[in-house]
């Protein structure tokens, strides 16, 4: 497989689909992936429109992963999908995933890991079984300064953790947008397609996700205030959370999709006994490194072409520093990696520690924390192991 | 009054302190007032050395507060101080406040009001009796762009609140300092001096006054987790804590002295159902007028000479815009605005509703808040009301 | 032409090359555009390394671009390349892109458009002889928020522009890499690969570019100050241009490769009689759109999903507003809209205005200032026509 | 003189006019001088009411300037003024700075100096006959971090400057105000009140003034093109200079007063050999110092209590770090250091080397730099010796 191109099966995103033409964009990026085949839609119809503006082969565009990962089985090894990328709503993520994994192939696919705990249990299970490469997309984690956070973490740098500070406001539910014809808001906010959070599910996972890479540690209990804010919504559109870490460090993680006029502004400081790093999405390419009575740093993705970034930064940039890399290219580095680690599982090589990516584990997490915000709040903000 | 400046005598704020020296500098600046007398310190010869220091002539520098208030009183009308300016360490603010107004004059104090909240009870309760103007520097309502935020929230610019966001990091006791010779660590940290809490009594007053100004409610309920992050240290020096608003909005309030490498960095943001505003004081010249769907708007101290803003900011702003004002500015509108109110009172006429500033009712409530916080703590991070 | 991916041959950009591998990831990125062929190198082992690493059969690796074109041209139509990309240094692109237009071939190639104003010029005579389609990488007008400020001053929003200052400082250059064995450097230094101009060919050209292309108006006259700044060095790293434009208007250009610690950090801000617009590469995503009188207004790629933004800007973004995008997708549009003009142009169909790219005349225009930047410095800072 | 405060007289700056209520803010802030004298206006009438609003007692509010020099000296020396403060505008410099200088008054002056360079000249010569104290409020380099840039130059931090961008856009006359009621437009846009220039002379000398202080060097050849860019206005609005200092470096001056939404954003970079510095108004508090190949660092006002501020930058800030200094503080630090040069010449001792401020020499240079500059348009945009 390293003098080949992957080739990538593709269940839901279709043309129109925010997430699923990002993970294309993603898996195209760096030539290593291509798409041969997909099924698009649960409708046969749709399915086969995507795959033409693809530029798919008719017999290679399916009606339901089901046949998808049936025929594609059935084809010989050299011309058959290596791996199935899963960009469904939440709720149709379990049924492709498992049945992939069954199926001998490896899965890439997008959070929340699956609709329930349950189900979440039950892939890791599989998983583990199988043994197969397994990818979970929280893309912020593919960010190069957020990769050069955590292991400036990992190596000491600011001493023991004490305190995390993550933050994802958003305010595009500060209306009712559901009751338009907003396609992502009304499945985010009907429980049936949502799950039992969608605020908290959706964005404070996300936080979460980035603060345990960051830090290192599990959150380990949680004590939250989440709620429906604007009048007349079911699911959660806001959520404050209080945080405490397995060494014993606290935090405070707020997300909201009802702050009026953010767009996507994620930021994790994080301190220790040594020094503190500040990180945030909308400025991506800049991680503030601190160190009090002195000047704070300004680290930069491609470190002025110097020697100051760890391995772990720049294995995951792509152009000499002041090129601005963005959104697509940290999604690209969760491909990119995931390539990686196909090839060397193909060899029987470990995975690759510098090119890591989230899995399985992480996307359990992701699950239990969702659990346990929501019996946090419904057991009046108490603390909650997760 | 109107065709004097105003008197000033001040207790405590010898030489080398740094909240009297600002005082000062805030009361010199619109030259509407002038130091008279002092009892700089309860050591009668480093009085007398601040007291040369300031230009006084040695019959007005007293050897203690007492004998400042008694013989001022003594002096003629058209000599003695008008009102007196209280800047001694918390411990030290009840005696001299109440004796002041026992015996006419009106007060202006920093913050916190007192070391107990029964204190500040019966400081308030005196102040009711004697309607004497009394001033309590929770300094940073005195931006021009805070009182700007103020404004737009009364005036229903950005709707019905909903949202709170406020934090107040700190990384100056992240190692232990009060074990040095650093005054200002040592007194901070001592229950004895400071008082039952440190990092919330001191900077986390200053956000939850922040968010009670700017929001127009009072914070009605507390959820919080302080404790002292630092090994050996007795009182908090970090602190997060879940707010209830009156009107059911909520919030997050996130203080810290442990946050290394942070120097003050005030923050609020404020979401509601119309739009959003954030302010820093590290921009403390801009303020960011947020509405979903549209571009947000930066707002300048002065306003590109413009006429977006509104009175209340313009009337604490002493410059055209793009001649940055800074914290001694906004703390002179306080000093500004208590001899404006002394004039007012002299005359017999109502306060001033623009030129507006803390006093007594601020005061005991971020004394109260202060009690809640180290209550919700002590039983368990629960819901306490202030 | 719609119904499949368009095939891509590479001269020049073997693995390793900078430059080459951003063509490579802005043609994979929207999946429109698959590579084919390559003559990656004038070595013909290197190329066949770089072909196999790029996933190519061997025998659609070239040792020559004159092989590539000739041989290419052969295939039968359903199979040869549909364009080629040029990506070699300077000195080498007049001749592979003269040969591709020869035969048939569109052309993208990377900037300046040739070594010489003579050449560029003959290129220009057959780009206007064989109408092939023809683009010339200025990457820079390819960010969406460029696009919105371009559209802006189009439709008056900033009325009649009088200033334009623009900026481009970097700092590699600050001590003399080139003595080391940094190829960029050692290369850009010499005039026998660079030309006549290092700086001002190199940057100076993408500043005035931008320049050009938000003000919708050329240069017409440059006083220029370019000089080697660094002992020992041949060609200039630093430059200082008065600007006359079409209509009156005037600038200041400033590029630098001697500014110690600059990364890549093109920056605009243009003035008209009804506003002001800024843009810098730093914050991409941000176009600060100024109204004297008025607040600023933060205008962002993505528009907050809202509707404020033009259709120039939204076109050439592809993701949801806080999703930053990068210098990687900018270069990409030019790619996406290349492709889109190359299947008009086999359709017949006229080009499109919304999803323009930088062509032949901006390519001309390029090496017609730089001729005069360096006469106007040669004859002792004086006004030069361009 | 050590012992009591400096006794200020001020000629201009009746109650209402911008830059006299600056200059009493500046002396009032530090409580080292006191304002006992006045003729704030031509108009006998307006004077006194300014000085009965500034409190002063009538008998030493004058008519004019000449009666105010005539009647203070004749005082005992314990009771009359110790300087005089010139805040007229700048067609009215001259008169009272001689009058004061040759009456042995020490002089502090708005800039700029005078209304000709022959006026400038010959102030110089009695500054250097009388050798009396004597300052020009360039206020800009009152700032503590453009002490701390100047200082971190000096002692070789950056290596030998190479390259200097300087800015001062503005936008308030992007419109002509000046025929409007704008009283501060109509004078500057006049030639009779204003002199030769009103851009260059009003804000490109404050930038110039910066350029040389930061850098150390004088300007000495500047080529220009400064020009009038709203019809009908006389005196230019708008100003692009190259610059070349003493020793070889060069630099680009742009100043504006039609860039529109611009406030009053000077803005520096400085480039030497070693390493580059960067610093703006805007941010005041904050100085980017940059060193190629490393991570910039955040120098803060106040040093976050730290030790790495130069003694230059820390004897002019008044508040611990996070406590931000503004427009007025800077100010402030030219009285406050023009106290002490007072003090010190009346005690027979020389000047402080670190409490430095703008003299008689920097007053000239500005005026000669406002010669230099108009010549070179005028000449065609030729170089010209300053």
């Amino acid at each position: 497989m390293r003098h080949r191109k992957l080739r990538m099966g593709m269940v839901g995103g279709g043309i129109g689909a925010f997430i699923g033409a990002v993970h294309r964009m993603a898996a195209n990026l760096d030539g290593q992936i291509e798409l041969v085949c997909g099924a698009f839609s649960s409708d046969a119809k749709r399915s086969a429109v995507s795959g033409q503006a693809l530029f798919l082969p008719e017999n290679r565009v399916y009606a339901s992963f089901e046949e998808m990962i049936t025929k594609e089985k059935a084809l010989p090894k050299g011309d058959r999908m290596d791996f199935v990328s899963i960009v469904t709503p939440n709720v149709m993520h379990f049924a492709p995933a498992m049945m992939a994994l069954e199926n001998g192939f490896p899965v890439i696919i997008d959070k929340p890991l699956a609709f329930t705990f349950e189900e979440a249990k039950a892939l890791q299970a599989k998983v583990l079984e199988t043994k197969l490469p397994f990818a979970v997309t929280y893309t912020y984690t593919g960010y190069p300064m957020v990769k050069q956070a955590m292991a400036m973490v990992r190596k000491g740098d600011i001493g023991k953790v004490r305190k995390v500070m993550v933050e994802y406001p958003q305010g595009w539910l500060s209306t009712k947008v559901e009751d338009t014809d907003q396609k992502q808001a009304s499945w985010r906010a009907d429980p049936a397609r949502a799950g039992i959070s969608n605020c908290f599910g959706d964005i404070g996972t996300h936080a979460a996700n980035l603060a345990e890479y960051v830090s290192g540690m599990e959150i380990t209990e949680v004590l939250s205030e989440i709620r429906a804010t604007v009048p007349g919504r079911i699911l959660d559109d806001d959520a404050n959370v209080l945080l405490h870490f397995e060494n014993g460090a606290n935090g405070v993680l707020s997300a909201s999709q009802v702050a009026s006029g953010e767009e996507n502004d994620l930021k994790i400081r994080i301190y220790g006994d040594k020094g503190g790093l500040e990180w945030s999405q909308k400025d991506l390419n800049t991680l503030i490194v601190k160190d009090h009575g002195n000047p704070d740093k300004i680290y930069r993705t491609g470190g002025d072409r110097g020697g100051y970034l760890y391995e772990e930064a720049m294995q995951h940039t792509r152009t000499p520093s002041g090129h601005p890399e963005g959104y697509i290219e940290a999604f690209a580095n969760i491909y990119r990696n995931f390539a990686e680690a196909l090839r060397n599982y193909a060899e029987g090589k470990p995975a690759d520690t510098v090119l890591d990516f989230p899995g399985i584990k992480e996307g359990v997490q992701g699950m239990a924390l969702v659990k346990a915000v929501v019996a946090s709040t419904k057991n009046g903000n108490v603390w909650t192991k997760v």
